[in-house]
């Protein structure tokens, strides 16, 4: 439970940026408001005013705006310390982890946007950058449980959320992320027995038919 | 002095991203060997196996590399802890400073790059696009002498490095940030005073020259 002031996130449920930070609230049981932002019919003042990219996720702490989820899931484990913080507390392995997590935001979610976008040729090449970007991944992750080790933390928090979007991704391009990856899809299926992530995750149906929606309205057949 | 082990830099003297991490082991009294690499004629093995984008800057700190700038400059400031820290240490301080140096690396140097890549209507584009991001940025900079207050740090670092392209973004496209932005401008020349500054940034007409070369390499009259 919050015992430092309020905490309201500006959302969409689809968002895995946003499902992030719901699931690094969890982690530290803090109780949150989500408010729901639509994206396409008109965003709220107070999501303008408060991040410049004018995107979600907002976590408004006490009113202040704070922006960009991997930024907001490290103010998450700083305001809210946890016997078992969410950053490795090694300077090296904090590094390490930040870049991994800034490395899935340049590359994993763009790669699987160009399948849905895509047809043809273009999806069958949209399907092997996304994979060979999980297989870098998957090479990260090596042979641990987690990729900080034993235990649940910032970087699996950066992957499974946006692993919710994976399942379409499949549909749409004909493929298996588990036929390329298994050790990656193992730590897929050990992260979604958490309570935590299994809470916040959406429903895949519901992803998918999120992303029909946005094939029809950017008029992709 | 480094105290703390050997300390290696991959770089190229142009990146402003390598300038960064030269000005923050400045900042820190961290002796380093820097070892040029040839980005155009082939780069080390070293590089190709250190960072998966196989980019510069990479710290190599007693062997172990640690990858992309802004991530750099954060560890640093973990590894050599001085009185005046780099980052806040209040934490939505850091997730602001850190917001903006996301920002910056999404945004100033890009649509800096567009200034030089393109000509006459494009060319006009894109130095508007430059311009607001400035100004933006003198937003965020505000009445204050330094983007954390009254002292250099973190932000100035991020943003001033990139900076030393300012020159040929002018020449190339025929303006003045000074013009747009008097008090950012005024916060550059507050920073260029500072030795650990002066010391690392080269010579505008060096960079005119090397981005004269990148044109010339391009295609691009």
């Amino acid at each position: 439970m919050s015992i430092k002031g309020d905490v309201v996130l500006l959302d969409c449920w689809a968002s895995p940026f946003s499902m992030r930070v719901k699931i690094a609230l969890e982690e530290k049981g803090v109780e949150r408001e989500d408010r729901a932002e639509d994206l396409f019919g008109g965003k709220s003042e107070l999501l303008l005013k408060s991040n410049p990219h004018q995107k979600v996720p907002v976590l408004l702490h006490d009113g202040k705006p704070i922006c960009e989820s991997t930024n907001i899931v490290t103010y998450i484990d700083e305001v809210w310390p946890t016997s078992q913080p969410l950053l490795p507390t090694c300077p090296y392995e904090r590094a390490h982890a930040r870049f991994w997590a800034d490395f899935i935001d340049k590359k994993l979610f763009d790669a699987g946007g160009k399948i849905w976008r895509n047809k043809g040729e273009a999806q069958e090449v949209a399907k092997k950058e996304f994979i060979e970007v999980v297989k870098q991944l998957e090479g990260a992750l090596g042979e641990k449980d987690y990729f900080g080790g034993d235990s649940f933390g910032f970087l699996d928090i950066t992957a499974i959320a946006l692993t919710s979007w994976f399942s379409a991704f499949e549909t749409f391009g004909g493929f298996k992320v588990e036929e390329y990856c298994p050790k990656f899809s193992a730590w897929m299926m050990r992260c979604m027995q958490r309570e935590t992530v299994a809470k916040v995750l959406p429903d895949p149906e519901k992803i998918y038919e999120f992303v029909l929606m946005l094939k029809k309205m950017h008029g992709i057949e």
